[in-house]
């Protein structure tokens, strides 16, 4: 039998020896080239002809020897995790935020400003505007740096970035959002549900990390549910997956009247900030307090324990604003989900709060360049050199 | 740049060579040397190679030249689907059913008996015991051939394949199943929840074969539900995914009642029977027959409108004994759907009915020799010969 790989040419093999040392480099210490040519397992006059390659195309840097050490030390590589840039941005009801992070995923920049909750479709973008400019500055980047962008928004969002429906925002609904965006930005903007997206941030940097099948819950000023299946963030046929809350049955579109009707919150405090003076009377002890909360958590568990019984996860994450009083809100969420479901999943908050969003349009991105970059599997493409 | 496979070696390289050449004759009409060559990506001395060897150990097999051809024809060789076979056993509230099926997933035997919804642990053992002697006799095989048996049960299943929880079942829960099978059959011994199976046949040759993303509901005298999702039967963390229906809001616990009380029932019928006269009356256009499949569609798509919400699916499949008469509930089911969805999915009738189950078990039972011997991802395996 000679040794014939299936399928395969000379420029497929080159493509893939390539992407080993690629795959070898990144998200390493810098590495000697005998310790490439052993992780990639390739040759080593193979691996010095792609290194060199790569070198001069601006994906790996040699590292300067450490000083002092003796002798003639063997050159190290890095790959140049700055050779690329990707953008999060997170439009949300009340704030806008933006990371701006390198192809590792590290955070350079990250920024906010508030937004009114009244404001319309120009004045919400002239906010994400300002975000985003102030964001690549201080990055001490240009929108036309940028490798990938995803952009987080409430509602559906159709293939081509277009907001599809959106009942949080005013004047949403229809808006093209890819297109507004990539005024300001090269390379790929893809629009993504910001439940989705802090789903996929905990299963990247938060506590679902070990987990497959996750619920994520957005408890806040809205209630929403970004899911996990096998790995993956779950769009559905029509990017309409998670909501569950559209129907009355579940509780959710009610959920935080019970929050915002309660009575004890000081005459003239903005509405929206009620939950804030629920949560702590509750934590006090309040019983009209406690009682208020427990109304929320019996209607925030009846949705999620439908998505637990339709998916059993591993894993539920409460998430969102509200997270942050997770002490008065996880044991009564827990014992009310005991009670309907057949197996109890764990039950954990939210590590990233709200940055979930943020953190997850910056994973996405990544993800849309491991996939069209970096992955052996899509067209045995070799990556791209840097622009 | 020297051309080296990264990671490879020759033994593997030998066995993605053996599996590229079973790919090129699986499910295809017999194939010269050359046309195997071209298939696999290989050389010619390199097929002829490995097609000996998997001729030697009964994987593939010559086929007779056409009679009356002229000159000397080229050898064809085709794959032995019938090297192999698998079996697909139905365990329900009212019928046992078995298939025997090849390596390709043709069927050669199927059969059924009825049982009581009544009958205990040991005379339903009883009765999938002579189904099973009766399928394999029919199918002129014996349990020492059988390479995967897939069992399917109402229920969860737990990874050691024992009957967690079963309410439908009576004496169910806590049964090992699929050890009770192991003394009937030889080879791996799956046990899932039917119907799980169920919309997995649906995707296989059913209704379903172009939907990634699909929820079947068991429409009977149970209601249940089977995810697929991504193209996979969704399991869950715990095998208990699909089981909406424990929520008593979503309406399934009562559904059946509406039909099971309709007073036109003739007197001493089977209340398990009272279904048909209902479906039948309403067809005729009997007001109050109208009415109890009214109220009983209203509630098996309030618990199918969650699970859309919840997922998005490209396509629901209405299957189980009631489907049937699909040309009485289909119309007003999708108007339910429709009134509560954010994107009302295609809702199609099963195509394969009562036989749903079984056809998914023998998929089950393939797709797991599909993963343990025929899949290049899983370790590289070679197939091993047939026993």
């Amino acid at each position: 039998m000679t040794g014939q790989f299936a399928g395969g040419d000379l420029s497929r093999l080159r493509q893939l020896n390539t992407l080993a040392v690629v795959h070898a480099l990144r998200r390493q210490p810098p590495r000697t080239l005998t310790e490439v040519a052993r992780a990639a397992g390739l040759s080593r006059p193979a691996t010095e002809d792609v290194v060199r390659e790569l070198e001069a195309q601006g994906w790996v840097a040699q590292v300067d020897p450490a000083a002092g050490t003796m002798g003639r030390p063997a050159r190290r590589y890095r790959f140049r995790s700055d050779a690329g840039w990707v953008l999060g941005v997170d439009i949300g009801g009340h704030t806008v935020r933006a990371i701006v992070a390198d192809l590792d995923g590290q955070t350079q920049f990250g920024t906010r400003q508030p937004v009114s909750p009244a404001a319309g479709r120009a004045d919400r973008l002239a906010v994400v505007d300002k975000v985003v400019a102030e964001c690549l500055a201080g990055a001490g980047r240009t929108g036309a740096e940028m490798w990938a962008t995803t952009v987080a928004t409430s509602g559906l969002v159709d293939a081509t970035g277009r907001v599809a429906l959106s009942v949080a925002l005013p004047e949403w609904t229809g808006l093209h959002l890819a297109e507004h965006l990539r005024r300001l930005v090269s390379g790929a903007v893809l629009v993504e549900n910001d439940s989705r997206l802090a789903a996929l941030a905990e299963t990247w940097r938060g506590v679902a990390r070990y987990a497959r099948d996750v619920v994520y819950l957005l408890a806040g000023l809205r209630t929403g549910a970004g899911l996990i299946i096998a790995g993956q963030a779950h769009r559905g046929f029509g990017g309409a997956a998670g909501e569950i809350g559209a129907l009355p049955e579940m509780g959710w579109i009610r959920a935080q009247e019970h929050l915002r009707d309660w009575p004890g919150t000081p005459d003239g405090a903005d509405p929206d900030d009620s939950a804030g003076f629920v949560f702590a009377a509750a934590r006090e002890g309040d019983r009209s307090a406690l009682a208020a909360v427990r109304r929320y958590v019996k209607d925030l568990a009846l949705g999620a324990s439908a998505l637990v019984l339709a998916l059993d996860p591993q894993l539920v994450v409460v998430g969102g604003g509200f997270s942050r009083s997770a002490d008065v809100i996880l044991e009564p969420f827990r014992r009310e989900l005991d009670k309907r479901c057949i197996r109890t999943p764990e039950v954990l908050q939210s590590a990233l709060g709200e940055d979930a969003v943020a953190v997850g349009a910056v994973k996405h991105a990544l993800d849309h360049l491991e996939r069209h970059i970096f992955d052996p599997g899509s067209g045995l493409a070799a990556p791209e050199p840097p622009r």
